[in-house]
């Protein structure tokens, strides 16, 4: 399963001017088990991949991780699957046979972190619950992602992103007023899990180096999408208000909103505070607005935001989007014609900032893809190895991880243990 | 500034049986200073807070922190505020004022971690800039925060969340086909910021434990919603396709989709995977669809995607939620009817799950809030104080970190210093 096929990156342009060959990520050493799927739990590891933890993927042998099979595909290699597994090696077990489980449980004996997102109660069945594997490594950190979270009554009922939108109240806040309930154009449940949990890990692991003991980290997506409501909770059960979708309109300023152009563009314009409303009433010629009492004050304007969100709307739509960007840039105000992804990736600044990096992957060739979102001065993230291909590493980790002979490796393939 | 007010903290239900008095968080010691404004740096420095450290926020005299003024308000106090500040002391200073400047020095000098996210340049303005903190406490850990990242043509640029989701493409991919670019219902790029911030943060001190090394973590909410753009970063750069909103339908599996029934709701059903389609095809009583070719499988289902969720539709359209629903669940279908803010927070899983907690706020009440989305076993997370009012802990902080004697604190009041 091993291969020499070697897997280069190139360096993308940083603030912080790694030298990667030279300097390692501030999690260098720490060995993470990575045993999840699809996002959540993938992106977790993934952040401790480029904060220069040791990661190893433990895939199911023959397809690998489900997500392996999904659309689009670079030479047969998918791209969905890429995203969320550079920096990690690959590591396949048939989970269903007895041995291949206790190569798990002293996999988790050598291992620092061990994440999964199994549904819950997996783990257990496997013999791999946390109870077993803190015994055997009382230093293991474990984080289990799961939808609803662990110990209560919807624990093991299965969950996506989009129903954790839709049952939060998420979904319900985005979208026209006059619209059904829209999903956010990304997955941002999963991700904001995947983040959590890696806080969650890395505050472990500082208790861990002071008193040595591991412990559980126990983050759902149902939690994560809650702590991501804004004020929407005490809203509801101090006021008894209902927030919902308001289109693009800002609930905190006014006006902020999202204007069409003559030339059938949009602009985001954020002018709602009290420091900026002058500067737009300006900017649009009508600074008698600043002694309407309608619109002098946030609170007034806040009441009254559909006349002052018109007022800038037909600005907007008499002049183009050029004319309008010229404005709101001389005019200071936060503002942002809204852009494709290509229209952002065409644009210098994408890789001049780094949000870009290349990463070779041995079969599907170079693959542009996001950058580590976190730039360390000292030790810098960096993508080290692309998306393993299935199984790749398999041999390598016995070896390192468990001290074992090929021979005894190639007995556990005759097994179809691995 | 400083009172006698109590502030104290019901406990929610939680999974690992905290006991707050005698358990602290896994961050327990550290000493965080946050002059961090709004949503991205105030979350990053909560985050730390709930896991336990010692957090004062820097605010300026008077006023205070800008999302103090943000409606709504229970007795005078900001819920915005409140929602993004708990877990934190407030000490005031005046920040153009010389000696508050090397108060702030002096701070960072005792400090294991600062977040601030100042324009850049403002920090150096103030002599606060890295290289003088660095000097000063080469132990400290430093997160800048911006719009755009340190060190590019774009870094002295004014950005908000929406200005970020709008420039990033992520705008662009929320919406119905045939609408505008819209909005994610929440401020997910702040977020997704202030927790990749807190993953950098944690890293750095990790790093620290070992070398005893600080550092400087540049975050950027540019960076961070590239982050999150998925697969659309190589689908453009590698095939020049171009990824655009598509409602709510999946981009991966086929059906996927929000669907209304007969009564006027919304359910969202994934029923796309291999694995789950032939259970939908059973569920809504057209099993022949199985033996379709333009359905029989995910490729060809995302083909014929029209086509397929047209089926699905249909068949919503005739039941009642109830009736979907039952159906859903007895399919084992990850499905969930889209639920407002209000009907999520009366489900008691919200409660029991933990995901509430009841803050008490010496001015405000009880003010019921989202619970720290991590939960960890042995070191919980926990609510141990509720948002500051301004400068609560001024004099608290200055005599405990710095030493400071009654005296000099009045001195420096009467100056207008703090």
């Amino acid at each position: 399963m091993t291969s020499t096929r070697s897997a280069s990156v190139s360096t993308p342009t940083t603030f912080c001017c790694a030298n990667r060959l030279t300097m390692a990520g501030p999690l260098s050493g720490l060995k993470v088990l990575d045993l999840s799927r699809f996002i959540a739990g993938p992106h977790c590891a993934m952040i401790l991949g480029d904060l220069g933890a040791d990661v190893v993927k433990v895939e199911k042998t023959m397809t690998g991780e489900d997500s392996r099979l999904l659309a689009p595909f670079i030479q047969g290699e998918s791209v969905y699957f890429m995203m969320f597994n550079r920096n990690k090696r690959s590591l396949t077990v048939d989970f269903r046979h007895n041995k291949a489980q206790e190569l798990i449980r002293r996999l988790a004996t050598e291992a620092d972190v061990l994440i999964e997102n199994f549904r819950p109660g997996t783990m257990d069945k496997m013999g791999c619950g946390w109870e077993t594997l803190h015994e055997l490594n009382p230093r293991l950190v474990m984080a289990s992602l799961s939808g609803f979270g662990l110990g209560n009554r919807l624990t093991c009922e299965p969950c996506f992103d989009a129903i954790a939108q839709a049952l939060s109240g998420i979904m319900d806040l985005t979208g026209e007023v006059d619209g059904r309930p829209m999903l956010a154009g990304t997955f941002l449940v999963d991700y904001a899990t995947g983040m959590n949990a890696a806080c969650g890990v890395l505050g472990a692991l500082m208790h861990r180096m002071q008193s040595g003991e591991g412990q559980m980290v126990d983050v759902s997506l149902m939690g994560s999408a809650s702590a991501m409501l804004m004020t929407a909770i005490p809203e509801y059960l101090v006021f008894g208000r209902e927030m919902s979708r308001m289109g693009n309109r800002d609930r905190y300023v006014a006006p902020a909103n999202t204007f069409e152009t003559k030339d059938g563009h949009w602009v985001h314009i954020i002018g709602g505070s009290d420091a900026h409303f002058p500067r737009l009433a300006r900017m649009i010629g009508q600074p008698e607005l600043l002694q309407d009492p309608r619109f002098a004050r946030l609170e007034a304007r806040l009441q009254n935001v559909d006349a002052v969100e018109g007022v800038v709307a037909q600005w907007a739509k008499a002049h183009t989007v050029d004319e309008v960007m010229a404005a709101v840039s001389k005019a200071e105000l936060p503002s942002a014609k809204v852009r494709t992804v290509g229209e952002a990736l065409r644009d210098p600044y994408a890789r001049d900032a780094g949000h870009i990096v290349d990463i070779e992957h041995p079969v599907a060739g170079v693959v542009p893809s996001p950058a580590p979102a976190q730039r360390l001065s000292r030790t810098p993230t960096a993508v080290h190895r692309p998306a393993p291909p299935l199984g790749h590493d398999t041999d390598e980790v016995l070896m390192t991880w468990l001290g074992m002979s090929a021979e005894e490796i190639e007995g556990l393939r005759a097994e179809a243990v691995i």
